[in-house]
């Protein structure tokens, strides 16, 4: 991919400086970003996201770093001050102007993951007898100050609430002398201002809207969250979800800029978690110790069954907490889900469960390798397999519906955790078929 | 998530739709979609997919049909062609008009995950030399056809060749007797025809700009693509990388849409290689079948043992595979990677050791379950942690990398592909601890 760098027209130093990023530390990059002219300074500052932002800013003394707080629209002011840390927070706010200020503060009162949190108070509102020329006349002066878009224009009654919208284009594009009312929408899809980020991208991407305006409980517009700002939403909510899904904790941060020890930390205790449930696996060998110790045999074939087990399971979550989130599949769905996975992993099992048996008995040295009862162990292996990858597939589809239903989220049911438990169980079915099949002869 | 629907102004007909879309065939779909009325049709097909929209349609008769591809905006059009049988493609281009036609045939000539297969080709262009007044007059005009955005307009030059872009926001507010080429930004970041997806989607992320112009390799305009493209193309995108990060294959289409067998179908392939792949844990136990006969208490721990390092080589093949879609890590950090996976493994299989050594030193009846000599059972599965999750760490963190130099998609080091190349080498590491701690008292 970085043979396939965009053409702009940045110099090489801000290449230079992007490509270096991750390795300066806080003093270098405050030293490196001034050495950048004003244009590529302006671009370069506007990619970073809000964490780095605020540690660029939080390097610098007050006239500089009024000049780049300034720069900002208050939503991403507001997710740079939320990025800082909390001593440090008042004297970030105190460079704004104070209309500004006090529109940042506003947006500060929302979870930084909500619709309240990801708007912008910056946008054009009309009312609704205004004529057509009026109103781009009054767009005219608006362009020229500091709002996120003009492109979608909200109208709203005497009472603040929203009656319509109309697209600049739309008006644009409108005889004069008409009036807002008789161009606009009234049709407006909106979302309500605790409306988790992530579903706001769903809205966002199923409307294929520019924009959406965020209401508060009685109706009135506070603000729009713009279509830019939730590309940035569902990258990071991806990012989340698949680092979750690895079994760690969301990193929060790019991969190379997060510390040993923080990266530790995040990893440790599920892996921790899993190793505990693990733990549970030699209890459970344990207890058929004397079965192995008659035929040690199946050892052999351990780590093959519970891991076909557990694949199943990880192909089965993964599935269903992806489709969770694209809102393909809601907690009412379960029983669809659950019909599907008993037969897709039934038909997995048989599959999986014919290779096994072939293969056994097409081993070489098969009576040397399993003993003359051959024929029976490839059988034991084959109904295991049947049987765990079936129930490898119904515990992978429904632990996501169980933690979802908990109020849990659905993405801890990791690729590791739904492994770690149907290795268990699947040790269990394992010996448990052995002892059914192998009765009379080894065992 | 079911609680949280946006306020529409759509009635309960298109709701009851959504809900029961999965489960209707083809003809109960045309049907309900049908009985909505005109608003709300238009609002439902605009929200589906161009799989969903080329169905609907092919399910239609000619005058219908006609209706609702005329609708579409090229790019649209053309995914929505692309999804459609080979053979029902001319059936579909014939209904649209002949300037749409010759569009859309152009856009088909491009791979659909590719810079020019996602761009529209109705965007603005200027000259230059051309005044501002003038300009805004052209655009009042221009507003009123199907172009996809003016809200960026694109400065060209005799030859067709990108010179400049002007927001119509700075146009706009611009004095009106300025030229365009006083107030355009020659800086513009553009993308070549060619570009991957997803690479589109970074640029696109990192500039905040809501269109990028797409070029040809002489620099001439091709088209634009839009962010609200972008944000279909960043969650299908990542709904690809997490399917491939649970050991399936992408299934391209919602999760309960897709049939019995062709959900078989996409995930038999790497159930089965990773079957095979588990297939050498049995070689590597019967390899080492004599130790175990005389120590048959190495067997209770053989699954803790190497899904701990599975465990550990998810976690780093999911954080490194997110790190390099995002484009956080290039091919070149491999180096930078390789040491912090180590130092982290390193940590993490010493945390882990210590708890499986203090586990097996209070185990309740540690003599009768693990014989006279369990201080070095502990031992050996201690030690073996710590190499075994070093070396999933590393493993799982290098064979992203691994896979991308030799032009694979680095997120196949599925979570399930990464604990089965780690389950067979984890064997081998811990009875080779086994080996060296054990000699002499029970091997």
């Amino acid at each position: 991919m970085t043979s396939a760098q965009p053409e702009t027209g940045g110099g090489l130093l801000a290449e230079d400086l992007r490509d270096a990023w991750a390795s300066l530390d806080e003093q270098e990059k405050v030293e490196g970003f001034r050495l950048l002219e004003a244009a590529e300074a302006e671009e370069f500052f506007d990619s970073l996201d809000a964490r780095g932002q605020s540690a660029l800013i939080l390097r610098m003394r007050e006239p500089e770093r009024q000049l780049w707080m300034r720069q900002l629209a208050p939503d991403d002011a507001a997710d740079l001050v939320q990025a800082a840390p909390p001593e440090e927070r008042d004297a970030l706010l105190r460079v704004l102007d104070a209309a500004t200020r006090s529109e940042v503060t506003a947006l500060l009162a929302y979870a930084d993951d909500e619709a309240g949190g990801l708007m912008s108070p910056r946008y054009v509102r009309l009312r609704p007898e205004m004529s057509v020329d009026e109103a781009i006349a009054y767009l005219r002066r608006a362009a020229r100050e500091r709002i996120e878009t003009i492109y979608y224009i909200y109208v709203v009654d005497a009472e603040h609430r929203l009656v319509g919208v109309v697209s600049f284009r739309d008006l644009f594009a409108a005889r004069p002398e008409h009036r807002v009312r008789d161009v606009m929408h009234k049709d407006v899809i909106s979302v309500p201002a605790d409306l988790d980020q992530e579903a706001v991208a769903n809205v966002i991407a199923e409307s294929n809207l520019m924009a959406v305006p965020v209401l508060d409980a009685e109706g009135h517009i506070q603000g729009i969250v713009t279509v830019d700002d939730i590309v940035d939403v569902v990258r990071e909510e991806a990012t989340e979800d698949i680092q979750k899904l690895g079994g760690t904790q969301a990193l929060d941060a790019p991969y190379l800029e997060v510390g040993l020890l923080g990266m530790v930390r995040k990893r440790v205790p599920w892996l921790a978690v899993l190793f505990v449930g693990q733990l549970l696996t030699a209890t459970a060998i344990a207890h058929y110790e004397d079965a192995l110790a008659r035929a040690l045999v199946l050892t052999l074939f351990i780590p093959l069954v519970i891991s076909s087990g557990g694949n199943s399971g990880s192909q089965a979550s993964t599935l269903v907490i992806r489709a969770m989130a694209m809102e393909e599949v809601r907690l009412r769905d379960w029983w669809l889900v659950l019909r599907r996975e008993l037969a897709a992993g039934l038909l997995l099992g048989l599959i999986l469960g014919v290779i096994g048996l072939l293969r056994v008995l097409l081993w070489p040295n098969r009576v040397h390798a399993f003993g003359e009862h051959f024929a029976l162990i490839g059988v034991t292996v084959a109904v295991s397999l049947v049987w765990i990858v079936m129930w490898g597939a119904v515990a992978g589809s429904m632990l996501p519906f169980v933690l979802r239903r908990l109020g849990f989220d659905p993405a801890s049911a990791s690729a590791p955790f739904v492994a770690t438990l149907v290795d268990v169980t699947g040790l269990v079915i394992y010996f448990s078929v052995a002892t059914v099949v192998l009765a009379g002869t080894l065992l």
